[in-house]
């Protein structure tokens, strides 16, 4: 029986009564893993742990062994189609099952699975930032209760190392800054009006046409998902979870061709960046908005679908890491490099943890300071706008003038657009001149 | 007796008797380290274990004591003048020296020394790339054999995450590719050429006047730092140890203003790139050289003295890490980091090893494929390249003619140079054009 048994391990079939990690005659050792969703990331993440098993083997020292996948639809084509299940209970009461992968999406239901997950004593590996951005702290929480791990690297930026590099590589830092692009939807716009002077309405459309942005993209350019990215960065920079409710956001739907080719004038792109800054003092200046980048910033040639992240470290200085920041294989591959974190520390916890916030460290955006570009038209309008924000750099095209103010709180330079446009200005856009 | 021991260990005093882990009342654990070297690196890797004590520990959970400092100078004014010593024998023989970070730089004594440690049964960090180029198969055996870590994140990029991402978050690809500007010294120097159109001979002084290069800059302008950068790259990738010797190594001594500003007309700014690409049938092409980046490439703007590295996996895509390449404060960083992953894996080994190499995965250069750029002079120059070449792209600048050929291997170039010079035609200089 125990013979049987054995060899049903060397197949990768079904082993089903010793403990993980049990070393076997022939040294195969291996773990079990499930995952929830097969979708375009769940799928390749199966993928990967079947085509590339003896890579992994040979870093891991042990077998991944997909025991299940939870999915509603039918995969029968699949050559592991035997292990679909419906049934989640079927996972959370398998005591095999160590590592426990979400990639369903969505708060509900994974909300709930992952918390039982771990509380039932499973690691858990995500790539869902609608979950880490709303429940981080409290799977964190749980997740150091119960002496797991909860790993969510494809979380920000896809397939670029982001979170463990700043988790590890940079713990001897005191991090001042961290400012991205964090969505790859809104990169292939703004880069197709910029490169090809497409309208946003076209360029979205080529978006959605390419497979980059959905039938319904508000998400994305309303700026949402770059915003729950940059506060899971700042939670981790900073150790208290930050609410995407407790962050100003703006999206790129007002921004016009006039806007870019006036920013290019004075040596700028438009970007949408997710950016949070520590202050002195020890609050926190976090927004997600599209801010004009100059063009010596390395952030700035961080075109069409990629992102590109800018962590500012006391030590390191800056620090850029930059790739393909969706995409099923590449957020696939960071969901792996997980799970094999997870395979390692099954005993002992890999340190990643932030507490709870309230909000209450983070500034206004009101209070917040840049430079500001602004278009505006009206007669007179450039001597009335340096009448209100001093001297300014100014560019003038057609009717309208394209100027960049001096660094003031947001709440002040919204006061002087009021008084602008009561004066007979039209303000026809504001845009934050990034300090990145 | 027992109490007044208890007190030194809280104040970060003189703890000699129990061992390291030890949980004392009050909860304050910590790990006995050694600093081997007190140069630029080391004393900056001792400021960031004092000065960011408390970020340390509460990232580790345990306070890093730095037992003891090697160095045959005297630094009567450190805050730890105590712990200093002339004897290395202090070190190995100190059961508590858990960690010792070897900061020395050079071949021997390093060598020797860490050896030693390793097989004494002590975890190793280095920020030597001379070391881990010339004998990191051999350490990382030793490690392996002594279940300890040998570690050395710093001894590429600096203060760049590039070590510990290549190996645990691209786990889950096949990396097809590594190239990489690895060298500030030059990327200054070349930088300087191009955006100032200062002379080879101005940019080395104005390096050496700030700092960024040494009095004597052989090993930087000949290639051979780059070089052994791109060894421990392509070692760590592909599993083999690769040593410089058998990498075929260019500096950029010869780059002259010409080149800079034709390959510019082309599209193109010269870096010195290490660059190592499996082929098919398993073989690696690796060399280190100036090459001809196009302007699209996320490499061609990383100017002065930064870093920049690619990785190439068959599931991310393209991968890119960019920051400071040295520097005493991002090389000591890295060290540190490097420093609390031994901590926190006294008992587990984390999983960085690569077998030795003798070379013969390696293709011999005159293999490797790639178009040139080539500048030439003489009557009917370019037509006389042509019935060489083939039909190219061409720039004329006065009488001399820059083009770029199709791609063939380096031997056949060299063959074609050859066939060239004895028809009346001076190759001024070759260059390879990276596709990357």
């Amino acid at each position: 029986m125990l013979a049987k048994k054995m060899i049903k391990v060397f197949d990768g079939g079904l082993l089903s009564i010793p403990p993980p990690n049990t070393v076997w005659k022939g040294k195969v050792n291996m773990v079990s893993v499930a995952i929830m969703g097969h979708g375009v990331v769940g799928s390749g993440v199966a993928e990967i742990l079947l085509t590339h098993k003896q890579k992994l083997f040979s870093n891991l020292g042990e077998e991944i062994y997909i025991k299940k996948i939870l999915d509603l639809r039918e995969f029968p084509d699949s050559p592991i189609a035997d292990r679909f299940t419906k049934d989640f209970e079927e996972i959370v009461n398998d005591l095999e099952i160590r590592v426990v992968v979400e990639v369903m999406g969505g708060l509900n239901p994974a909300y709930d699975f992952v918390k039982r997950c771990l509380k039932a004593g499973k690691s858990v590996v995500t790539s869902n930032k609608e979950l880490v951005a709303a429940h981080g702290a409290e799977l964190l929480a749980i997740a150091k209760e119960e002496n797991v791990n909860f790993m969510f690297e494809a979380s920000v930026g896809g397939g670029i190392p982001i979170i463990r590099p700043m988790n590890q590589c940079l713990v001897a830092n005191n991090v001042s800054e961290v400012a991205g692009i964090l969505n790859g939807t809104t990169n292939f716009i703004l880069t197709k009006m910029i490169e090809e002077g497409m309208q946003f309405e076209d360029a979205l459309k080529l978006a959605q046409d390419l497979g980059f942005a959905e039938r319904n993209p508000a998400a994305d350019i309303e700026g949402h998902d770059a915003c729950r990215k940059i506060c899971i960065l700042a939670s981790l920079a900073y150790g208290k979870h930050v609410y995407p409710e407790s962050v100003h956001t703006e999206g790129i739907t007002k921004i016009t061709l006039d806007d870019v080719n006036l920013a290019e004038a004075f040596g700028y792109v438009i970007k949408l960046i997710g950016k949070v800054k520590k202050l002195e003092g020890g609050k926190i200046d976090i927004i997600t908005a599209p801010m004009l980048v100059p063009f010596k910033s390395q952030l700035s040639n961080i075109d069409n679908e990629f992102n590109g992240i800018m962590v500012r470290g006391d030590c390191t200085g800056d620090v850029v890491f930059y790739g393909k920041g969706a995409g099923k294989l590449p957020t696939a591959s960071a969901v792996v490099a997980d799970i094999v974190d997870c395979c390692k520390h099954l005993k002992a916890r890999r340190f990643l943890f932030w507490a709870d916030g309230d909000g209450k460290n983070i500034i206004d955006y009101r209070e917040s300071v840049s430079a500001m570009f602004v278009r505006v038209t009206g007669d007179g309008a450039l001597d009335k706008a340096e009448s209100v924000f001093g001297e300014v750099n100014s560019v003038a095209d057609g009717d309208m003038t394209a100027l960049i103010t001096p660094e003031m709180p947001y709440g002040v330079f919204e006061e002087k657009c009021t008084a602008l446009e009561a004066d007979g200005v039209k303000v026809l856009s504001a845009i934050r001149v990034g300090d990145i």
